[in-house]
């Protein structure tokens, strides 16, 4: 099957914003075996949206349209998907509803704009919107789906999961397609292409495709399949990762499913510490605060979670947390010595079961000969003992941080199942 | 003049990469006035390819196609164009000499597929690539020029800055095109957009359109017009900013020209800190280090940031920010009395200028018929005085952090201001 993805909206026309909902709905579609033979971006203007949708009527049998939904005047989809299809647009009462419960909860006045937001084409499937106020339409015309949602990412991604990609699912009769994926740390792409060279040469004699998906500091490799007998997916997958665990077990800390929620790190090491009731505090200096909101966004976060200290200054070091003064001086705020007393004092304050501390330099400015910018170390700590390692990263600020930080919590994931 | 992007190659369409090299070339047209009326991802597909190329010289003087121009056997631009233009491709002398010296530097072997890379199409201007083997090709069909340049995003960005935007500049009398960014925060879309709507309806006759970009917490308007003469542009646009100024003034807290970096509150906050050289530090309960780690990512924190505090338990609000135990009791840890408690200790704790203090039910559960989730209660501080303020954000936890740490950000540039 193959599919169209439509954006529209002149922000992306101008280089405002960067493409990321395609790059998402082609990743989905692709998972579930629809080929995306054609991606466009045009602007809010009706001649240039009929003639897109008309186009897409004769390469592919779903159009996946984001953006222009809105309730503001620059936003016209829906008033010339209506025209498209020779129909006009009515009020849809379960959404009106939905709108009115959205504002009212928000203690907000219902505006007369919002009432456009109930408006959709005549004879439409209307998706609602579990996240927003703009539905969702699904429309057919000859061979073609035409499928128009928000362009509000996560309002266009919990459409597209609940509620779409199942119906398409079911609607169809698609050949199974198998995907997992293992997730690594600890070594970069090139380093882990040379390792499992042999094994990724046999993959294709088992109809086995591989993908390296390359994140800082994380390599996530994919691995899919697709045929008749999805029992015979699953073991050809669960052999060859049986192969590779061999070669990279150290680097591995999870594994997913298609369709199963993406481990992380923060993800793995809180449910470690939710098993054993234990609980964590953070002394976070050059990570700035990142660790800690890694394990916040997690629902749940204060089973586990206990606090953090951001000691940005030598000055905050050693007044909150205690770090001896010489310190400063023999070795300096980036040190070994530093880190060990940040994670043991960070322990007591919080009188938590584990400790992450860690102190770098996180760039663009700050280094010298002995400690170039990317230098960071980072310590670990129960009551009962400490590790600290050092470990030198690149350039990039935002990228030193988020390095660091999974650095971190793979160090903790390690102490704590002591590996 | 209107230009149109192509882009050629299974890797976008997949989702394996993110469509950059679109964003960049859209924003170097837009500044020299040429305006974007397309842009599309297609495959490796000779007839896809030429049917792209059909409909671009329909709607574009320029056509800027990348990728596709490797040595490898699923890059058929070049054959394709040649097919396009009715012509053969040839061996072009001075090409053949920069690869043969390209791999002689580099002590590679020059491989019978790199001769492939100095074949181009006959009757073509050659655009030389001085940081690769892959030239760009130039060439006109009735008004329509095509340009054509490899994938690697640094290749082709020197051609075009040496090359083809000077080239454009000089054949072509241009327009000029003006943009301006207006970021408001405080007002979702839908209140703004009633707000400015009898503003909004007068643009129309001043050749300005109007686009609302929405974010969590920001709504960013965007107002775009063209003409001949800049400095009228530039008037016309301003003018049309002050009349929004009297309407709006309190919602808006950065503006942006085109091509200039775009505002942040923790941007802006962290200049106004600068400018006085004064400091801040915080106390994060339920956005759990999100504010510190946006200000954080910025060079140069340490000038104005000197840390935080996430208490994300009551032990940890009353033992290290000296929070009154009764409170907890009597108002909740979700209260006034708290996040003021908060706000004040934290300053003094890290001897700092300014504070923030948050405290809320981020969701998804934790909440109550008094207190939904979504609940949060903010202060901002100096050794003189504290000001606290209640939000009522949504259901969703990511989101909620995301906005609580907006609209604490933009209290405490109202705070510094004295707004």
């Amino acid at each position: 099957m193959k599919a169209e993805i439509l954006t529209i909206g002149d922000e992306i026309l101008i280089g405002q914003i960067t493409n990321t909902n395609s790059v998402w709905i082609a990743q989905q579609l692709n998972l579930m075996g629809i080929k995306i033979v054609h991606m466009a971006s045009i602007s809010d203007n009706e001649n240039e949206i009929i003639k897109a949708l008309e186009d897409a009527t004769l390469r592919a049998e779903f159009v996946f349209i984001t953006g222009g939904l809105g309730p503001t005047k620059d936003d016209i989809t829906k008033k010339t998907i209506a025209k498209f299809f020779n129909t006009e647009l009515i009020i849809n009462e379960t959404v009106l509803k939905m709108v009115s419960d959205y504002f009212l909860k928000r203690d907000k006045k219902l505006l007369p704009t919002n009432y456009n937001q109930a408006l959709v084409p005549k004879s439409c499937q209307v998706i609602l919107n579990q996240n927003g106020t703009a539905p969702g339409i699904w429309m057919k015309k000859n061979n073609t789906v035409f499928i128009s949602m928000p362009g509000v990412p996560y309002e266009m991604k919990s459409m597209m999961t609940e509620i779409i990609l199942p119906k398409i699912k079911i609607e169809n009769n698609l050949p199974f397609i198998y995907h997992h994926t293992v997730h690594t740390t600890g070594l970069g792409e090139s380093a882990l292409a040379e390792l499992i060279a042999d094994w990724e040469d046999k993959l294709i004699n088992k109809n086995i495709k591989l993908a390296y998906l390359p994140q800082p500091g994380i390599v996530r490799l994919r691995l899919s399949t697709f045929g008749n007998n999805l029992d015979v997916l699953k073991k050809n997958i669960y052999l060859a990762i049986e192969e590779l665990n061999i070669i990279i077990e150290e680097f591995i800390f999870g594994y997913e499913n298609y369709g199963e929620e993406s481990p992380s790190l923060e993800k793995i090491v809180s449910k470690l510490l939710r098993e054993k009731k234990q609980t964590l505090a953070l002394a976070e200096s050059c990570t700035g605060g990142y660790i800690s909101n890694l394990f916040v966004q997690l629902p749940g976060a204060s089973e586990i979670f206990k606090g953090a200290i951001v000691p940005y200054t030598n000055f905050s070091k050693q007044d909150l947390l205690n770090v001896d003064k010489t310190i400063f001086e023999s070795d300096g705020a980036v040190s070994k010595q530093c880190v060990i007393q940040l994670a043991k004092q960070v322990l007591l304050k919080f009188n938590s079961d584990y400790s992450i501390a860690i102190s770098g330099i996180a760039g663009p400015s700050g280094g010298s000969d002995e400690k170039p910018v990317g230098t960071v170390w980072i310590a670990v700590a129960n009551k009962d003992e400490v590790n600290a390692l050092k470990f030198q990263f690149g350039d990039h600020r935002q990228r030193n941080i988020i390095m660091s930080s999974n650095a971190a919590i793979n160090l903790l994931r390690k102490f704590i199942l002591k590996i």
